[in-house]
């Protein structure tokens, strides 16, 4: 057996533990746990548990402050611009969704920018807070360089990725996540490990050449893949991110965020939370959302090809499967990995189910 | 010789004059007019005088409204909810740009949402008038239904596209103005017509199958292409503008907008446009924008490829080309074009310059 499943809980317990132990204020290591469970729940294994380490590596290297408040350094009706003060990413969107929802309420949106962040897990965890809230969510963040501009040959921007989420009726929903890149770097790196090639429009090496063997990956293409498809329109997109999140901010900008790998470098990501509230426009949104998105569901597919699915279907899909079966499914490596976790920090390790 | 210089203003006059023609009110000829010259100024000539008849043929038929205002059904600090009252799209958008922007000055941020409104020229219109006020200014708008979803065969959305826009240093700026499909129709015809084949991965036929046949098009795929190259998110790209626009406003959605062909039915097109202060956030934005744009041009590009450009340069050097030589060049054929309206209107065609 190559899966194992752990409760949620006991995840959000054992991520908590962890972040606690290397010295991380409590409330600041349950919002994390919060976001990377959400990560697993909704499918995206890469930003979740996955990526514990990360995190743990930031703190440990002080790289990422353990404690301490988001500062609001401005504000009008509808805006704020805050400094993240170096604090976990989940802490300082969370800070900043939720000052968003507070001014949408009343002026109608509310758009808070903020420098000095940090990797935040999925940027769909921020857009949901809002849509919890029966508004229009987005939450845009600028990254580690990663994607070539159309007609560069080296890592850029990030993958620079934007949500939106909206409410329909009944739990129904629209959640797009995107990354403005055509495949996320994981895609790349899981055909590398099984030996397997790339279509050629979604990666160049060190010339700029498209490639089909992962191994001669320099940097992703963006959103279009190369110029002649339009990947000119990604690369505008991973632009228009980096505008609303680095250069509103003051943060980092583009190729001078650091690099993936590092963790000694303190990051200082910029970031966007937006909240839209429908009911300042035409009343009965839920209903014409909801009639948009069964309009897509129920057109006749293309011969042979499966249903045709709304952003978002693919997450409520796998989050049905984590709740039919009680928890989690961790492929066994990642129980290991954990594990280590757990040992290394002398703590308990996730409780996993003994099925 | 194929092409004639015609001076902007000249081109102006003849547009406003053939709109009054019909019985428009003056000054929203005069805005039609303004708007129409900046799609052929910065070199969109798809949008620009070439579909003066479109105007024109919905004025005379009595689809669209050739007088009246706006009207403002809700308002609250940062966001306006508009009935476009049928009246010409660029009048729909002038006047909720320039609320968008007023509200911005105070509550930091301006989101100003249309139902009731007809095509509006370029976007980047738009947007423009927001960077021209120093703000990022973006507009969305839907449309008759030509690109399909992921896995379905026939058009859904509209091309809808999407443009933001964020003033530079000295005049230098990021102006992207992009459909949500991989290109816009009319590439697809302009193969057609050359008897060229275009690549496999911007279009199907009507049974959902790839084409590279321009003359089999049934829809535009949205950008990203097929769905292996993540052609879903540029269908979620496409939903998210639906959002902004029908849903949000209650227009006509989706497939139920009219046909591209049609002048008989109402369009009830629905908007959106956002101005965006950046005085709210950090200061030196600009100096960041300059710095970011630069760093973008200053790439070396990929060997025996042109320079790495930024969202806005090609249609910089349009302008450029069109202030050196006094005027727009039209092919003959658009000319020919205009003196037919004139004929038909009984009105004095466009000036041509004599070179």
């Amino acid at each position: 057996m190559s899966y194992l499943i752990v409760a949620k809980n006991d995840i959000k317990l054992f991520i908590t533990r962890a972040m606690v132990a290397v010295g991380t204020n409590a409330s600041h290591a349950d919002i994390l746990a919060d976001v990377l469970i959400a990560g697993d729940y909704r499918g995206h294994f890469s930003h979740g548990l996955n990526r514990l380490d990360l995190y743990l590596e930031d703190i440990k290297g002080k790289s990422c402050k353990a404690d301490g408040q988001p500062i609001i350094l401005n504000e009008s009706a509808a805006t704020a611009w805050v400094d993240g003060n170096n604090l976990l990413g989940p802490v300082v969107g969370k800070f900043c969704m939720e000052l968003a929802i507070k001014k949408a309420k009343e002026a109608g949106i509310g758009w808070v920018v903020a420098k000095g962040s940090n990797h935040f897990g999925i940027a769909g965890y921020y857009s949901l807070l809002a849509m919890n809230e029966n508004m229009i969510g987005m939450a845009f963040t600028n990254a580690s360089p990663l994607v070539a501009t159309t007609r560069g040959k080296e890592p850029f921007f990030g993958t620079n990725p934007l949500t939106v989420a909206a409410p329909a009726n009944n739990g129904d929903s629209f959640v797009l996540d995107m990354a403005t890149s055509v495949v996320a770097l994981g895609k790349v790196e899981l055909a590398d490990r099984k030996d397997e090639s790339i279509p050629d429009n979604w990666a160049i090496d060190k010339n700029g050449q498209q490639i089909t063997d992962p191994k001669n990956l320099n940097a992703l293409l963006p959103l279009g893949g190369p110029e002649k498809s339009s990947g000119y329109k990604g690369y505008g997109l991973a632009m228009m991110v980096e505008l609303f999140t680095a250069i509103l901010s003051g943060s980092a900008v583009a190729p001078n965020v650091r690099k993936w790998s590092d963790n000694h470098t303190t990051a200082n990501l910029g970031q966007c939370f937006v909240a839209i509230n429908p009911e300042m426009f035409a009343p009965g949104f839920t209903d014409r959302m909801s009639n948009l998105i069964d309009h897509c569901r129920n057109q006749e597919p293309v011969d042979g090809q499966p249903n045709v699915l709304v952003a978002g279907d693919p997450e409520r899909e796998n989050m049905r499967k984590c709740d039919e079966q009680g928890g989690i499914a961790y492929h066994i490596n990642q129980i290991t990995f954990a594990n280590g976790i757990a040992s290394q920090l002398n703590i308990e390790p996730p409780k996993v189910h003994s099925d």
